[in-house]
């Protein structure tokens, strides 16, 4: 079923979701709050948007030409709808598009600033998958895995362009080998643990194309106390 | 000058300092604390003991057999003194040598756990340093630098033996690269971090020889509060 909610308090925005699809999650507002989004920016990228809720949040917080890329013509659909309610068609540029095709079509070092909230799970022979399901391709890397994210994140950005991404912890050891070897240096990385005394369950992680090496770990959060969301985390609710 | 002060509430133990030099640090208390040390454990190796504080927190954790190394005569006289004070020749083989001196004579694969404080500090060619200096040596790169040791440890290590280090965390990407080169998987992290919104100074990361993928970050420690010690903090001194 076919719903148009409040996107959070982001200056009034609101948001077409599929309650038998993804809604739209935590880990993509972390996201779009952890970038960093410097004032001389011209265009920002988003890789795998679904129903475009990154590049909407980006949108009120850079004033940066945005691209948003989504491989699945159903949440493209959705999110086309929310840019077009939302009056963001001059804003955010929305392409439904295997980003694989799209760079193919795509001069190099265009962009300032990726994002990505791609798929977390790797395919493994064992895992029995319907590779065409809506909720597969949007989970599991079957259309792109992390060493093909950052191959073509290097290949677009700018020389010290960004790339921030959110991500399990478990895999932090590959991201951090996959950006190495596309020249993206590791540079700033926060944590996101569900409650006291828990392991981290968010990691999000940004890199520089040819940046100096240096990294430095944020303050952690914690995003649930008492089965409710935090202080901390609703104040990213409020934009 | 030298003085004899308590280890903390490690069992009534005894530690002898010299007030010129290093005192242990609150690091490699974190350190002896964060390794995992199994029951089945024979052999552990802490490299760069200093004045032998990790291999005397460590004989109150394990029954294993625990070889110190370090390279600098003052220290080395001093953590022999208090292992010898605190009647812990039996546990703790301690050594006045350069490991890669030592690693040249020992054979491959035989210590289950390897623990190292290192040197923090690249040395850079604009490095105005006096290389035979105390200090110098224990807080630069000139002896052993990141690259060495875990060259050194995967050696020294047993299949999927592990070893856990204390470091800056602004060099963990060279730290899992290193580690990685030499078949050592990252499997634990842990980040202290200075007091709440700051970031983390203090990393504590633990790798298994020939490991499967798949890391955990442990829950944060905060170290201090109001220029104090935290609770949790103060619980390490309790042993």
């Amino acid at each position: 079923m076919e719903v148009l909610n409040d996107l959070l308090d982001y200056q009034g925005l609101k948001i077409y979701q599929d309650t038998e699809m993804f809604s739209f999650s935590l880990d993509s507002v972390l996201l779009a709050n952890f970038v960093t989004l410097n004032k001389n920016i011209k265009k920002v990228l988003d890789i795998g948007s679904g129903n475009a809720v990154i590049p909407m949040i980006l949108s009120t917080k850079t004033k940066a030409n945005i691209t948003g890329i989504e491989i699945q013509e159903k949440s493209f659909n959705l999110g086309d709808k929310s840019i077009k309610y939302n009056k963001l068609e001059d804003k955010i540029t929305f392409i439904n598009s295997d980003i694989k095709e799209y760079k193919e079509n795509c001069s190099q070092e265009v962009f300032d600033v990726i994002t990505c909230n791609p798929p977390y799970f790797k395919v493994v022979k064992t895992s029995n998958l319907n590779k065409n399901d809506y909720k597969t391709i949007a989970r599991h890397e079957i259309k792109l895995n992390l060493s093909e994210l950052f191959k073509i994140a290097s290949y677009l950005l700018k020389n010290k362009g960004n790339i921030a991404i959110v991500h399990r912890p478990e895999r932090l050891i590959e991201i951090i080998e996959e950006m190495k070897k596309n020249r993206i240096e590791p540079k700033r990385i926060q944590l996101i643990y569900p409650g006291k005394d828990k392991e981290a369950n968010i990691l999000l992680i940004e890199g520089v194309k040819n940046g100096n090496p240096g990294l430095k770990i944020l303050q952690p959060l914690y995003s649930h106390e008492n089965n409710e969301y935090t202080n901390e985390i609703k104040k990213y609710f409020k934009g």
